[in-house]
């Protein structure tokens, strides 16, 4: 078993010994800046928690992990186009920074590396593991572009918005955790159910990402309140108020939500105050909490001993922060 | 062993029976769209070749053959956002039919669906399959790198773009027939002789391409000739006849090749007897027949019986058009 700090650590020294070449300069220096833009690492990580977890040894599980977290980050690289982000992790984006088609083109050399460090999964597990990443990997494309499609539909419903972000984010924790038991020698079953506690744990953690973008403190997080208010995204909270709105209250809504123009301090201030009216930060934190559970469930329903679960329940909780 | 006529059919019927869902229509409309444009189907085509020619079963080599077409497609869509492609196969290229964001992401998910079909190679050569794979894709992507670097260049050389065209275009029809004989049966060197043979032919077949955009009888290829000259694409032509260029033809080379604005007709007409005065379409038919020899002489020197390699060498022989 390893602490959370040493699979980060493996997770980095193997990223940074990747093999990549220097021609054609264009594909290859964005990768590397890609890569090089650090994040948390936490798909790779779960992938070797879920070796360690089934007893298995986690350097079997490396490469596919790195894998996983060459997958992610190509499809960051694509998302950011397609959303027209200018910053990721407060640097410009591959298409700000180079442009639209050198984007493309080192994403997809991106998702190629990706499968190439993911057939380094075992021999014995090599086409179960490929079975997983590469449905999952269709999902995550699924996931986005029904996301997508949101933005032009007025009646985006809370149950539909929990299934597009089941597709486009917590699958792939759901995969990696999977792959990770089954390079480790776990069983079909248990990595079966293992990928759907982690499913679960990738709701909580987006429900997390939108509670944190209304009420989450600047000075914790690094960016200020209100994100998602002024660029109109239907995340869990607006879709949840809607839900409880009286008429009233859903024309207010509808106001900031459908109008252009506004003072954006203003936007924020009035959305969160009709927010906190009806309870939505509440709601969402414990819409958050039974997605948890039910992953702790699920978890304790496997043959693994409770000293083995332990590391990734800790890990878990200490990622949800709950008193937001 | 099957006719050809019979692998095409094979691979068509394989192709309508893809899984695809419906849902979401944007991402899977694109993909039904693209594999039912049809084509040649080369690369499939070849791939079952590979798995006949070493004795083996083409069905054993059927999805990967299928996913290799998926992979192949799959870089025509991105590429054709890259170039700002209208037409393909004289229909609207998908980004021009629905938009780059759609392009982009239906793309991504074929490189998904592709992967997924190279999986299903024969448990005991998977390994090595998905190795072939993974190497050849990522040439693919750098090939479509320098060729878009090239047109920001002035002094590409003549070996500089046998070298692009192999990574491009060629690699893929060697990966092709070098992933249909593992999935036959057959030894690593005798499926790595095929994949340099396979690489030969498809240098060999992207000079007839660049010949015919020039000499085509238009009648028999359905697009006026010159489309290369007009956009000053830096083939195989333009760059043999700077090597042998005196002074004054450089000169007229570089009029036509640099400035703007020209009559189309003219500039054709130009070029096209420029080319004649120094022989460049002789040139580039020996040329061609110098690769598509060397493929053959690799493949003599395979262990292979002549009946066997008998359909590909017919086939590669009537791709050739050599009365051009």
């Amino acid at each position: 078993m390893h602490t959370l700090a040493e699979l980060q650590r493996i997770v980095d020294e193997r990223i940074e010994t990747l093999e990549m070449p220097d021609f054609p300069v264009e594909l290859y220096e964005p990768i590397r800046y890609t890569l090089g833009l650090g994040g948390k690492r936490l798909r790779p990580a779960l992938c070797l928690m879920g070796a360690d977890m089934v007893g298995g040894h986690a350097l079997d599980a490396l490469d596919p992990a790195i894998g996983i977290e060459v997958f992610h980050n190509f499809t960051l690289i694509h998302d950011d186009i397609m959303d027209e982000a200018p910053l990721r992790r407060n640097k410009p984006t591959v298409y700000k920074k180079w442009n639209s088609t050198i984007a493309i083109l080192s994403g997809d050399v991106m998702f190629a590396m990706a499968g190439k460090l993911i057939s380094e999964a075992p021999a014995q597990v090599l086409k179960e593991v490929l079975d997983v990443y590469h449905k999952n990997a269709i999902h995550v494309c699924e996931g986005q572009q029904i996301d997508m499609n949101f933005e032009g539909l007025d009646d985006v419903q809370l149950d539909e918005y929990e299934q597009m972000i089941r597709l486009k984010t917590a699958v792939l924790l759901g995969a990696a955790l999977q792959i990770g038991a089954l390079c480790g020698g776990g069983s079909s079953e248990t990595a079966k159910t293992i990928y759907e506690a982690g499913c679960l744990l990738g709701l909580a953690f987006q429900l997390q990402d939108d509670v944190l973008d209304v009420f989450g403190d600047p000075d914790k997080f690094g960016k200020l309140p209100g994100g998602d208010i002024l660029c109109n995204k239907k995340t869990w909270l607006p879709l949840r108020a809607r839900q409880k709105a009286n008429p009233e209250e859903l024309n207010e809504l509808q106001h900031w939500y459908s109008g252009k123009g506004f003072n954006p301090d203003e936007k924020v201030k009035a959305v969160t105050s009709l927010f906190n009216r009806l309870n939505i930060r509440e709601d969402a934190i414990a819409e958050m909490e039974r997605y948890f559970q039910r992953a702790m469930t699920l978890l304790d329903e496997t043959a693994i001993p409770q000293e083995r679960l332990a590391p990734l329940k800790a890990f878990a909780s200490q990622l949800l922060v709950r008193e937001v």
